[in-house]
Order: structure tokens, then sequence, then C-alpha cells
């Protein structure tokens, strides 16, 4: 009876306990200036020398470039983001 | 005894049952252009008359400029996302 005890605490536990299996949070970014509390990035265009990729899927190690990274992140949920290519020519 | 059974085939139902709480998708863009592999957009600066707003929430009804609705994202998940703005003028 105690291990049953045991057996039906752990099993109550993993149905309702909030952090078993966390909730999905719906945040789209994840590590980019998590201190800032929006992240506006202003792009002058007489700084874009041709055409310049700005990622929108906020996983580039080059922020605010892409930086291909939008690849493995949709191979890796099944998502289809891609960047805004800014065109200055 | 039938009670008893019925509320911990629940339970356990709850506890075990892939999709009771679904887990985290990853996924950044859950509504535009989802037919489309890759959602990327070309913008010619001559198109911006003096600076645009473009949006990195997905969340826009204005796809792809920013509409604020980033406010709302931030506020329901905690997130810290904005748009890129482009300056032209
Ligand atoms: S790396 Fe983020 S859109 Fe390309
Ligand atoms: S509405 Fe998406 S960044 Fe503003």
């Amino acid at each position: 009876p105690t291990a049953a005890l045991a057996g039906l605490t752990y099993i109550s536990y993993r149905a309702f306990c909030p952090k078993g299996r966390p909730a999905p949070s719906g945040r789209v970014n994840h590590r980019i200036m998590k201190d800032n509390p929006k992240v506006v990035d202003t792009i002058d265009v007489e700084d874009i020398s041709e055409k310049a990729a700005f990622c929108r899927c906020w996983r580039t190690k080059n922020w605010p470039y892409c930086d291909g990274s939008h690849g493995a992140h949709n191979r890796e949920t099944g998502d289809n983001v891609g960047p805004l290519v800014v065109n200055a020519k």
C-alpha cells in the first residue's frame, strides 16, 4: 500500500504540477537583448551599401542581420520564417 | 471503486497523454503565409517615403509592416520584441 500510494502521488504530480511539462511560453525571442524591454532597431538607408537582410526569426548570431539561422529553426520546429531584405541600390 | 478507478484513469491520462498539454512548438510564426515554406520579403528603398517599421513579431495584421501588435504579444508572453525601422529620409 505504501508503494501504491507513492505511485499515485507521483502520477498526480505528473498530472497537475505546473512545471511537469512547461506550458508553451509563446515567446519569439529567447536570447537577444533580454534586458531591453522592447528591441527596436533603426537602420539608415545610407548605411546599406547595396542590400541587407534583417533577421525576423530572432535566432541569428549577428543581430540585427540575418545569418541564415532561420534555416535550422525552420527545420527543427516546422516553422516558415525568413528575413526582410532591404534593397538600397 | 468504479468512481475511484475512473478518477485514477483520468489522472493517468492527464499525466501521460502527450496531447494533455502540448509541448512548446518553438515556432515564431503561427499565422502568416503558412503555405509559403520561407517568408522572405524584399523592400526597395525607393518605396519607403520617409521611414517604415517592419514587423519582427509575426503578429501584425498588416504584414510586412508593424502595426503595434508586438505590444500585446510582449504583455501576454513576457517577450521583448519590436520592429525594424528603416529610415529613408
Ligand atoms: S537568421 Fe533570422 S531570419 Fe535569417
Ligand atoms: S507588430 Fe510585429 S513588430 Fe510590431
